[in-house]
């Protein structure tokens, strides 16, 4: 069913097998998943997919798992893409679309990750996975190691969202909280690991989950007949999801089964954490750590993403760019996108919608474009966002 | 596209034109939509179903909307189905399922039956809906009421779960808190239709949501390609759920479309709020009020439904059974479920979990049974169920 056939290094080229653990490369350079191209041009239609039943495993070639047996799924992916007519006249756009990631199984894309990931842990044998965390994420594998029957460690900040805590808790995780930042959770993880042999999950130290998270590329060219839009945005914290969403887009390239235009891929960060708005504007290849690091979108409160620089390339060679939006503008963002279109979203998404209004203030973005705003996530992880004023009312009043 | 043919009252028979809004029939009952069952064997081939884009509204012709251009979608339906075997191993099933009606737009199945309601009422040109609310209704009819550009009047209880307030709060609806039980809620919204010509879509009132609802069922039908299990539980508050879900299977037998199999339904209630449960258990048609009616499952605390006749009926015909839990059998479930199969579920689909292990001990259920057990809503929605305690550690700690 897979077409998978070794892991290369994304920074000196450096090939792995793909049927034992790895983790990064010598060089220190995220592994990637490469595929047998010719076979897979030989042997499959790419409108089969569609005739599967639904959820990212239906593109199963394209991914890592080998024996369909060890797929471990939810039911994740295949969100919903919606067009968002009334926001999109708000803002001086024809063809604005949401894709809602909030659809997933534990609220948030990082299901995708956490999907082809354990179901790799499971099918390389491993016993143990341990990650540092924000939050979401953590939730997500705490997800899926439940119910692989696999043993999770995670440790988060003591000061990660409630909710989070709450999911890691639930799904049975053994979960630390730590005082500290994700950074000190991700040493105090690489220390067990070394210690107990744990597999070490973090963000593009564990190959796979940017396969899982790649399928939001994928499904974004079905849905559009198998053409890109112009346009597509995306919140930027470790950038797997953009990282991902370009390596869809080059393997579908590559198999010659899309249209020829190349999507431009917009970062979109928070002012209080912009590592890669400002490494792109200052034309720097890599990023430098953002110190002080402060936003309400936890999930792009990254100060350094270990991959930063596939970011900044897929961005620069897309024709796209990098934005910056106020936590001022991601709060007016949650209201105005659930007043005019119906959806209640994570403030990472809010972020999008801020964003793409500046883009096409600054014409960088036509309104005739077709743009695809990427929600991460459900608002509902996110009550605290949220101040409601209500009146209260007695039994006899009338309304 | 629709086959919609007329409205028929569930009680007295009479029939209503499809053309205007219309609520309860003169005699009280609740109105059903009939379709041209004739035409629609004629002119339609189940199989169509599965190459449309996802989502509830693939089943058109058997929904009540005229024309495409009303539909009002978030990308509700198509929910995942999948095989419990840890929990089923556990409780003693080989076939046991889950339906996960949590990754549904605003996190519950109340999106289905607000999804085909909204559109409806769009398509009969309704400016104001009104309707009362324990919380998740009035959740998801805010959504597509924001995005469909219709006013909706929503009073709920004033101690309804916090996330049902933000949702309508940040959706635009006009919310009323009401120091009182939703009954009270009910004929302050009543006072309001009367004196403002509002459209009322309290519960079975409108007709339409239980044709979004039986949409579950054809869902299900069409997974076990097109036979149904051996049985459904589905926990039972005002009973649209199980009302669509019966419709469904008659109206599938009817064009032929399924194996003859009758999928025995079982209602599930708590102990403190179980009006079916007794019924059932006297052999009455109707449910009696059940005064002081309390459990943590908030949508199942509902003392008397108005379509509990229906309900009633339904169990008896289908051979199936009603059952109640305890709220600290439907606490034990929320973990046991998450720890085996990762899902994190509201607390009225984990009374699901307690009521099928109880017919597995008492033998009403075999072993070998395909069950499905429908999870209404995802557990994001109550946070305040989960005390978690979690070791909180230095940054200098191993573990």
């Amino acid at each position: 069913m897979s077409y998978y056939s070794y892991l290369e290094c994304s920074k000196c080229g450096k090939k792995y097998s793909k049927d034992e653990p790895h983790n990064l490369c010598e060089c220190g350079g995220p592994l990637l998943v490469r595929y047998d191209f010719d076979e897979i041009k030989k042997n499959v239609d790419k409108n089969i997919f569609k005739t599967r039943k639904k959820g990212l495993f239906r593109f199963k070639e394209l991914l890592p798992i080998d024996d369909e047996n060890n797929i471990v799924t939810l039911g994740e992916g295949d969100t919903p893409i919606t067009e968002a007519r009334t926001l999109g006249r708000r803002i001086g756009f024809e063809n604005l679309y949401i894709k809602d990631e909030g659809l997933n199984p534990t609220g948030t894309f990082k299901a995708r990750g956490a999907a082809v990931g354990v179901s790799k842990a499971k099918e390389l044998g491993i016993k143990t996975i341990a990650m540092p965390t924000a939050g979401n994420a953590g939730g997500a594998w705490s997800a899926y190691s439940a119910k692989a029957g696999i043993k999770l460690v995670v440790a988060m900040p003591q000061d990660a969202p409630e909710l989070a805590k709450k999911e890691a808790y639930i799904y049975g995780a053994k979960t630390y909280l730590v005082k500290g930042l994700i950074s000190d959770a991700g040493k105090i993880i690489s220390r067990g690991v070394k210690k107990h042999g744990w597999f070490d999950a973090a963000t593009l130290k564990e190959p796979y989950r940017i396969e899982g998270k790649k399928t939001m590329g994928i499904e974004i060219a079905e849905y559009f007949d198998w053409e890109f839009p112009d346009a597509i945005l995306y919140p930027t914290g470790g950038g797997v999801g953009i990282i991902g969403i370009w390596k869809a887009f080059n393997e579908l390239r590559q198999l010659g089964w899309i249209k020829d235009k190349i999507p431009k891929l917009i970062s979109v960060q928070a002012e209080g954490c912009n590592p890669i708005v400002k490494a792109f504007n200052k034309k720097k290849d890599v990023s430098e750590f953002c110190s002080g690091a402060n936003t309400i979108a936890g999930g792009i409160r990254v100060p350094k993403a270990l991959g930063d620089f596939i970011v900044l390339d897929a961005i620069k060679k897309s024709g796209g760019t990098a934005v910056q939006v106020k936590d001022s503008e991601i709060l007016d963002s949650i209201n105005l996108i659930a007043r005019t279109e119906g959806l209640f979203i994570c403030p990472e998404g809010a972020a999008l919608v801020a964003a793409v209004e500046k883009l096409r203030k600054s014409n960088f973005l036509k309104s005739n474009e077709k743009i695809v705003l990427l929600n991460t996530g459900s608002g509902l992880k996110y009550p605290n966002l949220v101040s409601e004023k209500l009146p209260v009312i007695e039994i006899d009043n009338d309304i």
